[in-house]
């Protein structure tokens, strides 16, 4: 493999740290990058745990990724080469170390809302929905940053340095939405994003009401009055549609431990029924490697795409009563979070997007 | 206890009958009569097993009902003593009976679509959606049907012989749209019906979707193309507006056992917001012993209803982007099918409508 | 119905007090008293949320117990008129106040190892084994004590003031070994318990080994050292088998809420084989309404006990290999806790012994 | 990678075709072939859906892999090009197609018990157990067929044409107790398997005890009277300590897809501890690639194999009561199946025995 953007010299690898390597999202990214042909973990950064190998923590990695973890401050994992950072990490942690890693002339991709805005007014508004101080610790940064949905912004992606991955639920929603918001197949206004998640997209945490007893045979809405990835998902259709879109948005947890599946709606314009949409979507999505798109008469689950990186999106207007509706499937894990950091990583580094994920997840 | 209309003389408890004893509707039935004051199980019919004690069939029930099995049209069970009959039965079933068990003086409640409709034309309809002949074996009862869903039809059900039990998802929604349809807090058109359920609706029969391996982490929407539930919600919504409502319905399933969640949403009227929806809310359903009405103060999930006979009601207008919207809560085998029932059976014996139903589900 | 030992005068209820109300196993006992002829809730303490209703931390109970939560040392629990105080809390609390109780004339029943013992010795060891410092607050209590499994010890626990509630896995073990070891079906060395848990089992308090990503596909062994209730199964055994008997102990965790599922194993005495087995197992147990006995004949899960307050014994000898074998199952909530605390005030109270418990539980 | 044993001349991959693709089995096999360097699959045979691609049976195999569901006797499967057959069918059908598949030149590995015992009668008391036929329709392969379990037989599976791929249950409990019955640390009588497996194990079929509702929070034991897997695991456990074992076994569903734990106890001999047996069974696997050996100091569940080939086998004698206990962890689809499956044909095809198998699986 020749060396590509980024990459070393001749056939070596590129190196990858992690910061954030015990929580679920970076668990994905090292399970996946044990897997890949062209990258190489280098060193892992915790902010518990520090001392003891990764494996000892997540005995299931024993034998097959051992490195120890380290403060993400710490001179060791400073001084640990690569070409990449993955920020694995909650809100406000990737933003107090892209300056340094990007300084050092590497690539830095992170998990959380810091670097998903190039405009810090909007990066403020978000941190307010979060209940977090609006202040961003390396606003200079932003202009630079890239919004790392592949399938919105593979250009961009692949000549960044500083990427901000988006949101699990954003990413069903910009999929399952975007053709329809860019071909005007569905009415601007009133869009609703109903969306209902596994309970891993919520962390490795425990907390009362994902403790089993609590959540196996429950469901519920949550921050009815208003989830941050909003404003991601407005962001990203208004560019589309070259106008201001707005979504209401009802994120769910169901007791499950993958799988995304939003159910989209809106209003169908006049003249605009099924079949239009159905091949605009299947037009739009034609080239795309990771997304599938079907209709109705093809029974759909996020067991289709649970492991794997794929987003499957079933179009099934209504037009008895004039409602424009989409499902968007994927798995928070993957196409929701670690897969798409290495498609974006894939790109950044000038290897095939599919490198690694082209394959599908365990079933059942 | 005094003879109520319907009851024996005297104290005398009001004796009832079960047709498809043995499926997870029969089930709770059983179990809620079995801690009844006012009623007595005198027979039990079942299309399979019969001649066995349905404490081998579900041992569960061992030494708490061990009642044979019977064919509904044997000699035993038609002569079997009942001021009531209750057809837990899937769809064509209970019309081969009700005759039979009208003319001989009981009350029938039947579970099925097969009297939720006094019109021969709409039930025509049901059945095409099901994918049945679009034949009723009864059709001179239907005039005298009610639909049973008692905060609905509270009189008409304390006065009626022939009730129909609602369906499970159209109880969901339509406690959570009535009063803004009556009330006209939501504009009449583009009403949507985001409904997830737990696969004990789907009844006790095996199947390769609900067979667990395929179910434990899986979720999906079903029936895009139409659902029969949608009729007779847009039928009692359209004489509660007084105006043909059209919902779009979306049924998923999720990996629970018991729980209906439904996101019900549209457009707000001109001037109309969270305020006043609440209020309106709170105000319709003041005197109901079993629906509750929440904000999005307070999380909410099914585990608030589970195993009970309430409704939980959770007004959260998404007032900046002008949509309305309410989350309905209920255990789809409790208010959803069996509840229903005794409430409607408690109305028509002239007991307290709460008799034997006041009570929270075990937790968790 | 008549006053009863310990009841008011006439047919007045007897009044109740819970301590630890919050907890799983403090829900348990209000659900069942809720439903109760005889008992009246009359104050509720927590340790957390102290001066909210029970129903704003638990809002399925909302309209059904909407007692204010009390700190137990407060003047207000300490005032509440009552006949028996239920201490539904972890070690080393109930001894904190079953004098104080006590001295006030009430029946006091607690759910931990607290009372369990009636020797300071074997509450030491217990202690050690859970990490506890060895120190009882109330040693000149444990004479008085009575073990409260009421299969075992009917006639002390109705003549009771002080009862210690037995431990989940403690009432599987004992129920299945009980009769064997009384008639020396199995030979007193080499017995195992190795007992399945549904994970309620745990208490509500989240934790990363019961945090739903992690526990839903998983099942695992802890306390393979030696778990706490060893001790009261081997004390309870020796006292039936008039020597020492000791008792290997496997306890697991598996992915599911309520239940447990002990499989107990020994060798066969010479001569002793299933109908044996079988038949004393039937004859011991015949009048038991809490125990039921069957063979391998009959599959059985814990689905045929769960919300229930029986136990099902399965004795499934195995003669080709010497093995004796019987399968115990439970619902832990119920005859593992809040059943059997019932069963307990049943008897202290002078009501039939299954008042208020004899009902199946909700299915599925 | 140069041509090993069975291979095609060069650099070519071994080709595999596969009978029973539809199956579990199936998939995880065509699972791990897809994403294994030296191997392509050429043809799949199902025995139902006939002549749709397996991807619109298992959408999520779409554009991953597309080949058409052949007949396992059709001349389309016989002649397609293969070095090797994997029958990932139930008992009864790989004996069928053996004799033609290995006339043609060509490996044969079948998942059943058809070909896990050289000796026929022991395959007829296998085939009586299971309530089949005692009838082998290829009893002169017999003596040729090889027991697939790598750890005990690697040399010989290398070598074989014919390979018995073992029961998941076998796998566990052989694995866990190899070492003690080599090395005399467990009493050879009254050895106890006590089994508990997800519900993955019993295949994609549905049935009443699998359907999610009766399965979601239910757990028991079955075919106590005898299960056909105790026949490989008392044959293998026979040869290594040469002398006749015997063991009592007890199976049982939990509500978990993937994972066995196998709890399987004995008498520890004189003089016989936990630091000795710990200290042989490290020895004995020091260097297996797939099993795994832990301590009770470090908490384990199956959740540490889950998606991955291991077997991780804690050692946890109960020295207090002379009680060898060892607890076997593995993913049955995976060690217990597949993965075995594809660590054999690595072996049988010269390939490293870990090639395409040295990964974790996803968590969680």
């Amino acid at each position: 493999m020749a060396g590509g953007p980024g990459r070393p010299e001749g056939d070596e690898l590129a190196r990858v740290k992690i910061i954030g390597a015990t929580g679920y999202g970076g668990l994905g990214i090292i399970e996946l990058l044990l897997r890949h042909p062209g990258f190489e973990l280098t060193a892992l950064a915790a902010s518990q745990e520090v001392g003891r190998p990764v494996s000892e923590v997540w005995p299931y990695l024993e034998g097959y990724c051992d490195l120890p973890l380290l403060a993400a401050d710490s001179p060791e994992f400073i001084a640990a080469e690569a070409e990449a950072v993955v920020s694995a990490t909650p809100d406000g942690v990737g933003q107090l170390f892209a300056g340094r890693e990007l300084a050092a002339g590497r690539r830095f991709l992170d998990y959380s809302g810091d670097f998903r805005f190039d405009s810090l007014d909007i990066y403020r508004e978000y941190a307010r929905r979060l209940g977090r101080e609006p202040i961003h610790r390396a606003p200079e940064l932003l202009p630079r940053t890239v919004y790392g949905l592949a399938e919105l912004h593979r250009e961009e992606i692949a000549a960044a340095r500083l990427v901000g991955n988006p949101g699990c639920f954003a990413v069903s929603c910009l999929l399952g939405l975007a053709p329809a918001v860019r071909h005007r197949l569905i009415r601007p206004e009133g869009i609703i994003c109903d969306c209902k998640s596994g309970v891993s997209g919520a962390g490795k945490k425990p907390s009362p009401g994902h403790h089993f007893p609590e959540r196996y045979d429950s469901m519920g809405a949550y921050r009815l009055s208003g989830h941050q990835h909003v404003l991601e998902i407005e962001r990203e259709l208004s560019l589309l549609a070259g106008r201001d879109i707005r979504v209401s948005f009802t994120p769910q947890a169901v007791p499950m431990c993958r799988g995304i599946m939003s159910c989209l709606y809106g209003r169908l314009p006049e003249g605009v029924g099924q079949g239009e949409i159905l091949a605009a979507y299947r037009d739009h999505y034609a080239r795309e490697p990771f997304v599938l798109v079907g209709d109705a008469s093809r029974p759909a689950s996020t067991a289709d795409v649970r492991g794997g990186n794929r987003c499957l999106v079933t179009v099934a207007a209504d037009e008895r009563t004039g409602t424009f509706r989409v499902v968007s499937h994927l798995d928070n894990l993957v196409k929701g979070q670690a897969g798409s950091a290495l498609q974006n990583l894939n790109l950044m580094f000038g290897y095939p997007e599919d490198l690694g994920l082209a394959y599908p997840g365990p079933h059942p």
